[in-house]
């Protein structure tokens, strides 16, 4: 299989192997992605007099075969295709013959692979939302099912003041809420059209126009001036799991409240054995594995985060190889926070609080006492806080 | 010196020089928003029948006197005040007396220290967003100054396209002002009023209207319900320090290509001996110090945020005391941020491109020739591609 | 499949899916040390009288023959068998009956999980060390070969005084020793044996003797108390991320003296053109991606670290699921860390210098006059700074 | 006050102040090492011929009055003196004379600055060392004080096994001792002396013998080649950072776990009132400070880490002044964790556990009885697990 940009040298397959990477397994998910751009790019060439009509059609049907093979799992993007450009274009001109050659007129494989990329980062923003959507009216329905039994709230780990489980359940709604609007403002960052910036300047002697692609890949605007396409690779790559890393930080701590409910001193929630795993070595243990994995994956997430910003950190300008190990923490993250959102939104139905075991300390109420005072007599709340202070102090 | 919550108990000096930290320096720069907001509670207290008229009036003048003083220098925060919203109260108290220890009625420290930390972060972000364009303006002025000089357009750091001081100035321009809107977004996640709120739990028994501190306080909503408030710290804060990393990323790489133009072999540019310092053993060396710092500090921003991530991760939802060690990062990534945008400011009208030393590779024009064979001969770009490679193509 | 700890309860699918995770594909690397380890367990339970001698003999040629049917790729650990401990042990009573069922007495998957990935670790380690030493070597050859080739040393990436290929080549030599240096040392952490701490808290009524499987598998010490185990979990991992960021920084920091060597402009070093890659659309050119990709790797290994000391971070003792999660970044960064010293290894025996590119400015020499001035007339070092320092100043 | 390498060049004050950055306040630590290693600098250049007897004595005589003044207060580095070492050689120069403007024969800033933290680093290991082992010794005698008393031991945050606080504390003890068998070893990497390596490139002309500096600073070997010093920066401190951030992460979850024995809902330990604090609006309350904010301080050391690595991060070799900014997270990190295992070793002696309140299940001896069955019947272990199990089992 010659690779598009060989030109005869003997190429070590260690350097292939080192340089590919995982990239073939990653770039699978942005086959359709690419096949949609390449058709807009496409059909701009033939507007603009590069193509002639039969050659777009002939390159659209086999485009769109291409990927509906792919989708029926029928070939997959290999190390010997190299990346999922490459094997578009080797696959495409198989198919078709010339005209095939003909598409890569007007386009680099950076703006090529940075359009899938920003294409598949529109819908998969949407499917984090979703999800996200999804968990926060569980916990909706939770507060409405279960909402008002009683529970303390905690500052400092401590019974501080009356809570509910309507109340805590809804804090963790409106953040999630909130987390989805900052997923959505990420579409700022991703939603200029690249095509037209070639590998970063352009594309002099032809006649390409950037607005047509734009608009039939629906991108509000146009990245410009082309010098800066390439300069923000990874920034709406990081933003994204920037706002899944504040999303994921959400799921870890209602994980984490929920391991402090869950444990025997607590007692407030039980849950459903279809949750909880067994012990390898003591028969009686039922683990919360689900909330504890769901915490943990907060790591991976920042992890994620650290390793898109790190790779572009410091780089001169244009485009760098370096950008392409961006993918790999990109896509794990979303996939994690897919997951974890998935598996939250099936566990959350199912978390039962327990009136019988949650018990708020006498003292709980102090605060309120306090303004009790305030509010009933008009002394100053400092003095209220020192009298109802006397009353609930525990002894040394 | 009494701390408000002293009940009496012997407080060991190592506990509060630990617990206080570095809190009572950091503090300094809240008093002026704290007043501010306390003023904007006392008003609320005094219309909804919880405050006299004569007590509002003092606690106003008390709060806006020890605001003047202490801008004037007259009083810090120190380990003795123990942080900002205690040195306030008990200046206040000092001063006014008894309506003081009215002022705390309806509120905690928790949204207290909150509100003055999101009015703070209102004006920083304003702050960051006006340095950012007034780089932006200069990279304007340069392309506008020096544009038509030819400079090559890289990537992998090889000549690739021709390029101009335009382009590449432009295309930073265009970066840092996506950045702005970025950091403009993060308005988002500050601007939701937590007074009322109190320790999370709200103001049991008191008639707190939440609605008056907001409109005095010009925050667009109040931030709903109770519980999401401390759930919520460290999220804007980690907002605006991932914006701020983007931003300091743009300009790190921005001082990456002057450090690598201003090398001896490239030659690109020249800096001002201002901009420049000597070496303690080289008598001959000019070094661009300041270039390199600004590249240097993209991973102080890179740590402040992964500090105010790693602060939040995990912990069980209602405030704790971890929550105070945000304010150190979040300061300094701020701090670091403006200066940068400073000195760059100040240091870009002085770089000079110099047209006789930037030399372009014959080379760099073979994908404009490949295009103008599509163009011209009507032939595939592929067949294009290969036929002027084999022109340019340097022997084995 | 019946998973060990199924007691009967039934198990939702994507609760096994999302809490197995990639367990399955990362234990197949596991399986022979996992294999090891139990059959030392046995030897150490038969000469416990916990296990007849015939139980044990099928256990060890039950155990021998899965681990060479796995090597072999005729099974290997998939998501139906869970993970690589549940596996074997399913697998080995499949094949042998009854025995199988008593190989857990006396361990819990907790420290025989920690026991497998210990003795992967102490292979791990001693391959990283040999793939760094063999890019050391490589380093020697080329100061040995190319040596005498004089080079600017760089300051501020200002010529500042004269090296050479030797003195630069020997520079990095030295620091990927010593960082083999740091990664044998991480064997302190890596080197105790904990078999016989089960799920931290020791093997009650049974007497097992944790001092036979620590000969057995040449630990040179007990993990003493059993409580210390699961607390450790992650430090020897991260002390291995760690030293093995401190050797891809190294290396990163090679590839960026190449990319630079290697940019037009400077021109000191050839590449054969099996190391370099070509452009899509850009005919003539050759870039430097293996470096580049060398260069990216550094942001993969610090955020593999950053995600393993964020998984155990601020954990309460004991064993904790998240703990599972450490696997797949440890894996990740020692593969990377792996492929990049085989390819620096291929690489840089084609490094040419290029003398006829290499031009040494004439000031560079100016630190070495100031220092005969001194030596030979005496004068302070200040003085014949400033004098050296008034000739070689470049005119305003 | 003039700069040691001001030429006359007009040098704008925004300039000094960015790049001096926080130096001056941070340097004021080294000043006691670099008067240490000036000295013997001194001594090697007299020993060599290059500096008369008086002018040794005088430069002694003069560095060590510096600075004893330093160390009663009576000076300090400060923005105009721009950095430690300026500073040393400017007041030397003052108060001396000529001699002083001999000093820096044979040596750069970059050597200097390197040689004087490390002299201060193998000072800081060693009492962070201490610090710890004094904290695993108040961790040994609360294990000897109360360590009979029954705890539950955990996996999943669930009851799992029997302990107790002996083995609780001296899980603690024994992986913090370990943490200081790490910060020891750090020691190989801090202890190589770089004077002699002037600016990375050695002293031509002058006939500098590094041997006799090492000796008279104790350094076991002097850092070869000279490329490889600057090439070494950050990985020596980098190092130290790692080992402190394990450190942090034990006290972490240290105080983790203390965190959730204090919670009204374990109960298992009391704390004194000094080592709690009290609320601003819930008199009853007395919250666990000390330890919240030690956990928290968990991220702070990562986050230090993380900053040293970006710092270096793909830089090109030789000295560069990013470097400079390495030394504020350092001594942060440094700083955070003496203070945190002051206060550990002050409050843990307090924590007070009560056999009353604590509880352990039923249930928490399965595993125990499983053991006891094979061992006593010779039963298979995953029988007696079975058998167990069907017995303890809750009924759905």
């Amino acid at each position: 299989m010659s690779r598009l940009w060989d030109k005869g040298a003997p190429l070590d397959q260690r350097v292939l192997r080192f340089t590919a990477g995982e990239d073939h397994g990653l770039d699978n998910r942005l086959v359709a992605y690419d096949v949609r751009a390449s058709i807009a790019h496409a059909e701009m060439l033939h507007e603009c007099g590069l193509l002639a009509r039969a050659e777009l059609d002939a390159i659209r049907d086999g485009l769109n075969e291409l990927a509906a093979a792919h989708a029926r799992g029928e070939w997959s993007v290999t190390l010997e295709l190299e990346d999922g450009q490459t094997a578009l274009e080797t696959l495409l001109t198989q198919k078709i013959g010339t005209a095939g050659a003909r598409l890569h007129a007007g386009r680099s494989r950076n703006d090529q692979v940075l359009t899938a990329l920003r294409l598949y980062l529109r819908d998969a923003v949407e499917q984090l939302a979703e999800g996200a959507h999804h968990v926060a009216g569980v916990l909706d329905a939770l507060a409405s099912d279960q909402g008002a039994i009683a529970l303390p709230g905690y500052t400092h780990m401590q019974q501080a003041m009356p809570s509910s489980v309507a109340l805590w359940a809804q804090g963790f709604a409106a953040e999630i809420r909130d987390d989805i609007d900052g997923l959505r403002h990420s579409h700022r960052r991703i939603n200029k059209n690249p095509l037209g910036s070639a590998a970063g300047y352009g594309t002099p002697n032809l006649p390409v126009q950037r607005e047509r692609t734009r608009t039939k890949l629906a991108f509000p605007a146009n990245h410009e001036p082309v010098t800066a396409v390439q300069l923000s690779r990874g920034k709406a790559e990081a933003e994204v799991l920037f706002q899944v890393t504040l999303l994921l930080q959400d799921l870890g701590r209602l994980a984490s409240d929920l391991l402090l409910f869950y444990t025997r001193e607590f007692g407030f929630v039980e849950l459903p054995d279809a949750f909880t795993t067994g012990s390898s070595i003591m028969p009686q243990k039922r683990n919360p594995d689900v909330f504890e994995l769901v915490r943990g994956r907060t790591a991976t997430a920042q992890a994620c985060l650290v390793e898109v910003l790190g790779i572009t950190a410091k780089l001169p300008s244009g485009y760098q190889r370096d950008l392409q190990l961006i993918k790999a923490p990109l896509f794990r993250s979303i996939d994690i926070a897919l997951e974890s959102l998935d598996i939250m939104a099936a566990a959350l139905p199912n978390v039962r609080f327990r009136p019988d075991r949650i018990r708020l300390d006498d003292d709980i109420h102090a605060a309120a006492e306090a303004n009790e005072l305030v509010a009933k007599e008009g002394i100053p709340f400092r003095e209220a806080y020192k009298r109802v202070g006397a009353k609930v102090r525990r002894p040394e």
